[in-house]
């Protein structure tokens, strides 16, 4: 699946992958109505209205985009209506054929973990019959629990080629609570980044491993350095746009082949619309206006690139 | 929710949780069976069958204990039919009287951080009305993202009296790769154990805080040491039973107010009818065995208790 996504990068020439996390407030106030008049203000309405602003979505940029990666939290908050949402856009994007990075961020042990990953990316034995629960291409990990909670994950993309990106140091403010310890002279990051790329060393596509990591936007500092620590290994980089990255921060995540990342936005894309740039576009055109993000944010990244 | 726990814990006088984790494997023929008759070898199936099984050990067992903890990965795996079983089975315990303890592991940042408390602890707003996703009483939450991780889920607890126990060392052989690691000399799992200490400090029950911990049973020295640095923290107890942890390993983890954890045992309880011990039960009588071996681990920690 890393060939599929590296291809797909190659093609689109975007390194880049929406996120797609639907907050009540980022939706239309017309998809709500439609969808609240159809099933009430109910978890059934509330997840209609979020597959139906996704479809809308991912119809005007699947022609763009590699990927995209749906957080199963913002599904999730609505319970088993939620959760279906998630599957319909899941099954929806594949369709369109995009890469789906499911941000499920799980971790857990033995056979939990097993759980978790032939659900999600695997599939499930009921006596005969084998199924797909969510079927993403891949998830995103935490590796809290060390290689117990990770190689359960691992054996099941060796088996299904799909891939993992694990969490290194992530986007958020308060990352270094923990992330940033030092241990031995040098930051916990950095081991895991060690981790993920030795880990990562027996399952390789051709140039890169199918084992990703995570490391936020936000810190290009210490991106610049895993860049070097995991340098086969694909970057999934979160933070880009509305919560501070730019493209010129982006520029050391990537390998001199021009690969071996892969930028998310959620919000600056998806609700682009809410934006003064994209104002225009109004509420009822906010698939144009997220299209009109996309291609702004590919020239960002292809611009600094290019610049370096 | 934390005196409700604890009220539970004084009343039965059983520091014990049952893990409602159903492997396949786990379930009676019977149970798999008849599921299967009705609704073929389906994920369909495979849900129907859990939920007969855990309602069977539900039945045998609420009176005994003051909480279940269902490991939701082992329903995620059978995607959304899995996710209704799991619905369920929480809605099912919470009518039988008892305190639920959603094994869910989720960590992230911000709004989604928040969406996850919401769908599992709290309420979601849509439009004029709000809904429970889910409705556990408690949730596990694992912080390797930090504060801005964890806060989100404490807000929704304040608001909901609701509780977490926050992984600090887990039961799993590799837990000490990251955990374990010296920072300023101290290993990485106390500072996290301080950190629980600290979110805690603010919100008190009676004498313990409804911010609590997970700390291996397989790891009774760094339980030792974990229960002084955090005196007000509950201790959630994974590890007894098949993963190698005895009654005699647990007394550290808990105060002397015979109090400040519970213990966790899923498949020893849940099927204790493949135990030597517990086999002339047979598979039929798979919840009079959980029922025996529930009782049996009640003695085995009140004994380990009395005896120090």
């Amino acid at each position: 699946m890393i060939q599929t996504l590296i291809e797909k990068i190659k093609k689109t020439g975007a390194p880049i992958v929406v996120g797609l996390d639907p907050m009540l407030n980022y939706l239309p106030k017309h998809i709500q109505k439609k969808a609240f008049a159809e099933y009430g203000e109910t978890l059934e309405g509330a997840a209609e209205a979020v597959w139906q602003y996704n479809k809308g979505l991912v119809d005007a940029v699947y022609d763009l985009i590699p990927a995209v990666k749906p957080q199963i939290a913002m599904y999730e908050q609505f319970g088993l209506e939620g959760i279906r949402a998630f599957k319909r856009t899941v099954d929806y994007c594949k369709e369109k054929g995009l890469v789906v990075i499911g941000d499920i961020k799980r971790g857990d042990i033995g056979s939990t973990a097993i759980a978790y990953a032939e659900g999600h990316l695997g599939k499930v034995s009921v006596g005969q019959n084998a199924f797909y629960g969510f079927g993403e291409d891949f998830v995103t990990v935490n590796p809290y629990l060390g290689s117990d909670g990770v190689k359960p994950f691992i054996e099941v993309c060796q088996k299904e080629k799909k891939g993992l990106f694990i969490l290194v140091k992530t986007s958020n403010p308060s990352s270094g609570e923990f992330q940033d310890r030092l241990v031995d002279g040098r930051p916990l990051y950095e081991l895991v980044g060690e981790k993920v790329a030795e880990w990562g060393s027996e399952c390789m596509g051709e140039d890169y491993s199918y084992i990703g990591a995570v490391v936020g936007a936000t810190y290009p500092e210490q991106g610049k350095i895993l860049r070097k620590i995991m340098p086969k290994t694909f970057i999934l980089v979160p933070g880009y746009g509305a919560q501070g990255g730019k493209g010129a921060d982006l520029v050391h995540f990537f390998n001199e082949d021009g690969l071996g990342a892969i930028v998310n936005s959620s919000r600056g894309i998806i609700a682009a619309y809410k934006q003064e740039k994209y104002a225009s576009y109004g509420e009822e055109g906010y698939a144009d206006a997220a299209r009109a993000a996309v291609l702004d944010m590919k020239e960002d990244i292809a611009g600094a690139l290019a610049a370096r």
